[in-house]
């Protein structure tokens, strides 16, 4: 047994015996090596070995940590929504999320923001610098109303990856996701109109369709399969649904990939039923699996797929470069686009399309894709560890978000606000739709450095669930016991 | 008397003679340094006086034009729309104008891009570079949902030249003044609701209240004094109008400046029948008077203006930085600004705000409003010299678009089709009305470097409109010259 093998061995044992417990950090690489009498990159293989058995996870500059023996909390059922059509509100709670990001003060875990700091990001500054220095009167000019042309060729390349075949001309630039999915509603519905989405349903979605006028109707949701057809279907069959909104590929917030059946059974279904389908893929570059899965739209024969996607998520949200790939919509949504931004700023397209034609665009997803997963693998570890047994947990199969499910009694609008007076900010459930549902869920980002900051204010926030939980269950308890006292 | 005087004056003789034709190019200064026998600077003296006494003109790069003696075509009358709700349309056409900026070969004199060659606009690419350079992490996260806060700090600033005085938190930043006028009307009405709008009207507005299905009433217009306050009144009382857009200063398409004592009584009028005013103010800082008119912000008590502006006109279009100052509707258009684009593009807002802090600001708007009127003494010749008798031109007072009606039965979209197999592109009158008027008029831009090759592209347009109108006359002649021949 070589030396590495040993160590490893003896860590596993104390990991078993309860020494080092769930969580909790393990000793240096150094104070190890001083401990034991052998080399660093011995030490450092021991440490890689138990990674690789899923005994401990690896935190960029903090060391290393025990995984959770705790059993993984439950997936929640089927999500059951109101299923008649609905008005949007919630504008305030809303803008209150987005102005926390804004605060250095603040600890938030309730954004979308991705990791900046990683470097396989810097030539992107090159690429701004260099269209300073040679002063390109191009980036200064009204830009083509449908977008840089060798942008969309970049990106019309980068899509083969979800299985779609375009050209330039198949693709509308826009100002970031937002602009794509704003232009592709005003495409295909009008005020009044009726629109089915998967709930939940990233709030942003909501606050579209509730600036638009456009009634809302919520289908229920699996956490693994994602949206119900059969569901979908019987509200086709009676409401006049102009189309469905969907994330099917890493959804915000649960996290789920729509299988392949079920994606073909869905365009099956459109078609039946002649209503437009907007597909949201913002994070489907960032699926833990690889290649990535096919968009619906590569399996779009007759244009009635609306793409909407962003380097938001990839890159960077301050970028505000996105796009629809928008089929027999193209007309609509390019009149859209030029009423409401005319056109979009050059020097971000003409950076990020130099950025991917470099080569740059591929290392950078791969790195981000294994950060986020191993981001996920920390946090899951700190909810088991710090939450309550009662609650369920979503499974994400990419990007970066987490939701948690506690019991049906609990306010999580409450505890938002108790977290928010330790500058600590997460999303609720009920933000994320339109009848006023999941005030018992949270959704936690996980996209940040996980710093030891962040494990405090997980564990804040677990301790705080915990607290609520029991008051409740005291609260629930005869009356006698106060009669008593 | 001095040698240049003596110059001046013979060559003032010669243009009196008709030796030199209005339009025409003088002699070289170097040419009439070795013909004369005197210095270069002489030459350039003389020519200075001669500019001074307004019979020549400079045109950069070219050399000197004699100013045209032919008087100068009348005003156009006050004109009159259909005074009732309509629905707009005329999207293809619009698209083709603005397809064909993107076009190198086309001779776009149909366009509104401001001039980007000039260098007082350098110290922006200094800007740019620096941000690559610093690799501002801010540059790429979300952006506060109303905009760069130094940005707004200095926006703020620059809007007491227009008599407001405003925080950075009165500011909201938009992508370009489209996106400002969206959010604006976005956050007044309704689709279904009437607003009203001075005609003729920048075709950008009437596609924004089309892609919103919002109807329009035209209001008629005076070409010196705006918007016919009388009019205004009738359709208010017989309306339920619930705003009116206005572009009181450097009207695109006429040119006006609407005078205090109106800009006061409009006021007035919309507090009496409480409708909201949108006030387009991106051509205001291009007023050829110095210091430019006081806003209808400025004046505003009650919060109803909503002021949108942008720098796409006075530094260039491809940053897309605009913005609103909303009054009493800050809320409502902060949430269509979220649901629009999210945020805006964080590096361009970054270059603008330090060009500004920097101190680069004025200097260059006040080189880019004496080069437009300069612009515009040029094109006036021009027009005056290659169109026939019967027009009638706008006189702008600031911006750099000017107005060209001819008689009733002529037809500017024929005229546009022509020019277009020329590679000329001009925006025909109709696009500027919901109702279809307007089609025996031009808009000709004159932001670009006014080069021999625009010169003759004037000269062309001009014979076109000739023709066109000779073969009218001919057409409306008794039946009987055809027999005869």
């Amino acid at each position: 047994m070589t030396r590495y093998q040993h160590l490893a061995d003896l860590l596993a044992q104390r990991i078993e015996q309860g020494l080092y417990r769930g969580g909790e950090r393990l000793p240096s690489v150094r104070t190890l090596s001083q401990e034991h009498g052998v080399s660093i990159s011995t030490v450092q293989q021991a440490y890689y070995r138990l990674e690789q058995q899923q005994l401990i996870v690896p935190l960029p500059r903090s060391g290393y940590f025990v995984r959770a023996r705790k059993a993984e909390p439950p997936i929640p059922s089927m999500t059951r929504p109101v299923q008649r059509p609905v008005e949007v509100k919630k504008w305030g709670a809303v803008l209150e999320l987005v102005s926390a990001r804004q605060d250095p003060d603040v600890l938030s875990l309730g954004g979308s923001s991705p990791d900046l700091t990683q470097s396989t990001l810097k030539p992107l500054w090159k690429q701004l610098q260099r269209i300073g220095q040679k002063q390109q009167e191009a980036a200064l000019s009204y830009d083509n109303l449908a977008g840089l042309v060798p942008l969309r060729e970049q990106i019309a390349r980068l899509m083969v990856d979800s299985g779609c075949q375009l050209q330039a001309d198949d693709i509308v630039v826009t100002t970031g996701c937002t602009e794509a999915l704003s232009v592709a509603v005003r495409a295909v519905a009008q005020p009044g109109d009726i629109i089915a989405v998967e709930s939940p349903v990233f709030h942003g979605i909501l606050q579209i369709l509730c600036g638009l006028n456009i009634k809302v109707i919520e289908i229920p949701t699996d956490f693994t399969t994602g949206l119900s057809l059969e569901a979908l279907e019987l509200v086709l069959e009676q409401w006049p649904v102009k189309a469905l909104i969907t994330v099917p590929h890493c959804n915000n917030p649960l996290g789920f990939m729509m299988p392949s059946a079920r994606k073909r059974a869905l365009l099956t279904l459109a078609q039946r039923y002649d209503i437009a389908i907007i597909e949201d893929d913002v994070y489907g570059e960032l699926a833990y699996e690889y290649p990535r899965p096919a968009s619906l739209k590569s399996a779009d024969r007759d244009g009635r797929v609306l793409l909407c996607s962003s380097f938001s998520k990839t890159l960077a949200p301050g970028l505000r470069v996105g796009w629809v790939v928008p089929g027999r919509y193209l007309d609509r949504v390019l009149h859209m686009k030029y009423t409401s931004t005319g056109s979009s700023v050059l020097c971000t397209q003409l950076a990020v399309a130099e950025f991917i034609a470099q080569g740059y665009y591929p290392p950078h997803v791969r790195r981000m894709r294994m950060l986020y997963q191993r981001n996920l693998a920390l946090l899951s570890d700190w909810v088991r560890r710090y939450f309550p047994e009662t609650i369920c947990v979503s499974r994400p199969q990419g990007g970066f978000v987490l939701w948690v499910e506690m019991p049906p009694a609990f306010d999580a609008v409450a505890l938002c606000q108790q977290m928010k007076a330790h500058n600590i900010y997460v999303a609720e459930g009920s933000l994320f739709c339109a009848s006023g549902k999941y005030r018992h869920c949270l959704r936690l980002s996980y996209s940040m450095p996980m710093t030891p900051a962040i494990e405090q204010a997980v564990a804040a926030i677990g301790a705080a669930v915990e607290r609520q939980i029991s008051a409740n269950v005291e609260h629930i308890e005869p009356a006698g016991g106060e009669v008593k006292r």
